[in-house]
């Protein structure tokens, strides 16, 4: 029998319909204050009862902060508290870089990742664009995304699922939560 | 008396206006062959000619051959050779990954990268906003650049442009030949 | 029932008893020519006969040839060849350095590793390190090994053996052998 | 005229005889606690002691706390303090692995680096090997660093000076003192 999240495109995720509580992780991005607008508060309620859920049937939860280079380095963002099991900081915005991620990821033994936070098209992307290539199995939770111009949502989703998903695939957070507690 | 490239968005690149060939690196990037189609030619002979003349200055031509992961790994484009100084592969849809690229642009002294190839929202994308992250100084010559899917080339370049420019900025090869070729 | 290679120190490798060909690579460094001195060839005969028993019990044999930093290329040793299944280039003294080493390991699900090859303090051990701060868990055959002063084995063989193994363990070749066709 | 630290082996240190205190950072290694032994907190003055020379011509100072794989995460030593600008942590015991180190490094615009701490043979060593791959000029200041086994010192210093100084060179604080507070 298999077990993936349903409705998810452009297939049915993960790959090999082998999807594990143990062997997943929602990494959760969100940037560092000093950047020219925040995130509306109301996205990290919205990943925060995803966490929860993830959590609940033995997911791991990661949350990284990133940063963009050559600019003042600001603080966490208070509000972006999701309950993480652990908290990181990277150097680019990118969450692998000049992080402990892929140390992390690999240490816990989790290959099965659930993008979220903001923003999309910055930190989120490049985040999910370095896991694909590290050959972890991909998941963009869009509902649990912010887009920083909305206008460009459509296109950050397009660029994943083009090629038959050559980042990974797309889904939706009720989904995710629906599979993971019955897998 | 500053050295700029004409007409870049949303900033005169490079930031600081110190354009110099002696720290310009054309990257091009090409995705190795076994995917599901296969890049335009006449892109590389677009290419090919802003290599000639960034090579002419001085500037270092570097062409990395990309690689999604978990695939077959097929083989490099006979087409997509555009004479370059140094050939590189890389393990990854992102040049930097798996590659000696870092490592090669550094001991060159080379912190002004030009970005061209294919595909636009894949390894060009990829290696721009990994590049952003190490501190290099991007611009991406558009019209150097094939996207995978038409559609999406005026999104990819926005989320360069977004929030001040926040992977670098964007321009056109004759700005940059125009502009090399003087400074 | 436990499954270790015998007369390790300072501890049973692996160190889960676990040994299991489907998990081993063979990772095998020989320098790139250049540098003062060549490696005796007769190394790369031991070297070549455990790779011919790992690879007959479904062992990975990766090769990898290491570059110093900021030198003239130089090519690879042709009498190095050991009839791995991949051949590798490092852009530094570490294996992994600038190198698809790590991405390959983890696509072929390799997580028990053989070190081995030229030269033990510098190549071999940088690469021990570096593989075992990824939490690849590292065996040093220690007779497939060539110092390149001999009278600094005792303290290579030492610096991985103090504080419980903190890069590893210690074997050698006849002992892996017997217990890897036996596991 | 040239500017370098007296007394260097095998080489005279930087090799291009440019000591710039604006390029050069002291990268002072520590290991988190949870170890079996902590080093002696007599390393750590002599260490400040150096730290504030470098600071006071302008060099920086920067702490790494290395961690090594697999094991409780454990604290920074509060005895280990030196009074640096900028304090890390790294995911592995080369201070470089899952750290922001090498980005930070570049932003700064240091590329002469001095290496301290402890231990000498696990984790200044690993980083010293580290970033020479990366093309920084390196210097070991000896009797800045405390090695784990005192038997080992002298196979550690003659790993680096092999070859001609295949990592870079080793000196002594009073010397890199005297040197950079004349350039």
């Amino acid at each position: 029998m298999t077990r993936n999240v349903a409705h998810t495109t452009p297939y049915a995720w993960p790959w090999d319909g082998a999807l594990d509580p143990g062997r997943v992780a929602l990494v959760v991005i969100s940037p560092r204050l000093g950047g020219d607008r925040l995130p509306d508060s109301r996205i990290w309620q919205e990943v925060r009862a995803t966490a929860g859920t993830v959590q609940s049937v033995g997911g791991a939860v990661v949350q990284v902060t990133t940063t963009p280079p050559d600019r003042s380095a600001g603080v966490r963002d208070e509000h972006a508290v999701v309950g993480a099991d652990h908290v990181l900081d990277a150097a680019g915005i990118d969450g692998f870089y000049g992080s402990p991620l892929d140390g992390l990821l690999r240490r816990l033994r989790r290959d099965q990742l659930l993008l979220a936070g903001a923003w999309l098209e910055t930190g989120v992307h490049s985040t999910m664009r370095s896991a694909n290539d590290r050959g972890f199995e991909c998941l963009l939770v869009l509902d649990a995304c912010l887009a920083y111009e909305p206008a460009l949502e459509a296109a950050s989703r397009s660029q994943i699922e083009m090629s038959g998903g050559i980042f990974g695939a797309v889904g939706q957070s009720v989904d995710v939560c629906a599979a993971i507690t019955s897998a």
